[in-house]
């Protein structure tokens, strides 16, 4: 697929999305729209990812495309009417908009309208289906060999790594698939549930769902993560992955010298082994699990300290650890697989 | 409020919702609908609630009422046929009905037709606010003491363990208060949010909404609690009440004899102890709380059976505990307030 990725005075640094497609999808981006930054190429703010040129908006893509990637998630999910435009000429050549927006552009009337009369598709995948139930608690029965991320935090690291861990199995020869939780994720993947979107009582089974879905055809599934099981507001969705997921084993991931919680500075994070008690100790009595390496986010460490930081985090996880994107993945692959 | 309750079919036993509010609420019952046992009283089945005359129908109820209540939750929460005539007739009398069924009858065209002609309202109880959010983690701010009833599993007793500590509290002369989160409970209160039905994200912003509510006008709250939190498919739901609730103290409920989750009988139940140490773990970086009380339905036991469960209950828990119907809340109350 070839697609467009608007990330308007965002790119690099507050387009986590844009970032991650760019990284780690198939697709082949043929442009990122960033008006601050036009003129540029990704290649020049970011190194390890496809480069493409950054332009002003999708008047300037002149290439065809298959489909426009909104590649900023605001706080809020709101649309940004600056964005407008650039959706509208997307729709008019007949391109899908992909989007992860709490606003729902296929709910917005000139958006529908012209993809109706266009032939493109609006998809807003942070929409769960409509016919989601509660689990039946069978997760465990695919053949596939379930690993999930769990973190200390949000933005720790858990969709980095299960992506890093699933090319990595994959380079090594191994049936491996991602099983995608949130909008990066499902925009990377092309398919998914966004769980933190689902009704409660239904969170568990969405999860089961996506893992009984391609479970008996991969060898090993790797569930991307979602907040933390002691998060003041996000644990729900914490919880109802770890017991819908029945996975085998566990990778913790933390940022390095992260004390509270982020957001909520009054909530000291407890210690990584209190962590690890409790991620085993909740699993348990649905599926026997346990952390079987640590992944570490050091990017804001200089070498030295890093080695360090890692070195004592696998101590406190007792497992092999690293960082995926300074160290690789070697060793992790090798505790998991 | 002057009401009759709809149980086609099911009353006594499998009218859960019927029995609460008979049994809790401050409504007037004028008459309990159920076609299979008309021509009886609720007292001919059951003992410690308000009595009240079983008819056949709505035609049959010849006093003026405010609201028809339904008073049973089909498994899957659809709207059965054989009901229309009767919520018909209340809705044509100018009352309101409140139901509690994933079927919203604020949806059914004839229903909301008539409501809108005759001046009636239809509340769906289990349709949580539109314009829900992310939980603050500042429930702990209120004035109130926050008292949660948790579970071994669903049904051990939450909802009439937390209404009746709530009873007892205001007859010891408290300003106690009910924090609903279920159907049942909603009915009984007449206000609060249906939380399994809440989008994950915001499950614990639900619970903080209502105790923020509330909290600074009582002295005690007694939050309404679900599920357990190694239910295969709910745990969702009682995470995030567990920390968005940020409760001073837990009552931890369970019915005597059940070794395995209810409806996922694959599942045992792990020990007593593991209950406690885990909602006490998974709360403490959140809020520091323990398990205060317990709570035991020996519904099943005779007398002698159920004095040695309770015994062996409360040393498991490791604080006083009783069977809240057969021996009353006071040991109970004594320990929370």
């Amino acid at each position: 697929m070839r697609v467009a990725i608007l990330a308007h005075e965002k790119f690099p640094g507050d387009a986590k999305t844009a970032l991650g497609v760019l990284r780690y999808a198939d697709h082949d981006v043929v442009a990122v729209l960033d008006r601050d930054s036009a003129g540029t190429q990704v290649g020049d703010h970011v190194a390890d990812v496809q480069d493409a040129p950054i332009v002003s908006g999708m008047s300037a893509v002149d290439a065809s495309i298959d489909a426009l990637i909104i590649g900023v998630a605001p706080i809020g999910g709101g649309f940004d009417e600056s964005w407008r435009a650039d959706v509208v000429t997307a729709l008019e050549r007949g391109c899908d908009v992909i989007a992860g927006l709490h606003y729902f552009l296929s709910e917005d009337e000139e958006f529908a309208r012209l993809a109706e009369e266009h032939g493109g598709e609006l998809r807003d995948v942070r929409k769960p289906p409509e016919d989601l139930t509660v689990s039946q608690g069978r997760a465990d029965e695919v053949d596939a060999e379930v690993i999930l991320t769990v973190g200390t935090d949000c933005n720790t690291g858990k969709m980095t790594t299960t992506m890093e861990l699933a090319r990595a199995a994959a380079e090594a020869g191994h049936d491996a698939a991602v099983v995608p939780t949130g909008q990066t994720g499902i925009m990377i993947e092309g398919w998914g549930i966004p769980i933190d979107r689902t009704i409660s009582d239904f969170t568990a089974g969405a999860v089961e769902r996506m893992i009984r879905e391609v479970g008996d055809d991969r060898e090993y599934l790797f569930v991307e993560g979602q907040g933390s099981i002691v998060h003041p507001a996000y644990s729900a969705v914490t919880c109802g992955i770890l017991h819908g997921a029945m996975p085998d084993k566990l990778v913790l991931c933390h940022e390095a010298g992260r004390e509270a919680i982020h957001g909520y500075e009054s909530f000291e994070m407890p210690a990584i082994e209190t962590y690890v008690d409790l991620y085993e100790g909740l699993a348990a009595p649905v599926r026997e699990t346990e952390v079987a390496a640590g992944a570490l986010n050091t990017s804001e460490y200089p070498e030295t300290a890093a080695a360090d930081a890692i070195a004592e985090f696998g101590d406190a996880v007792d497992a092999p650890a690293a960082d995926p994107i300074r160290q690789g993945t070697d060793e992790l692959v090798e505790a998991l697989l």
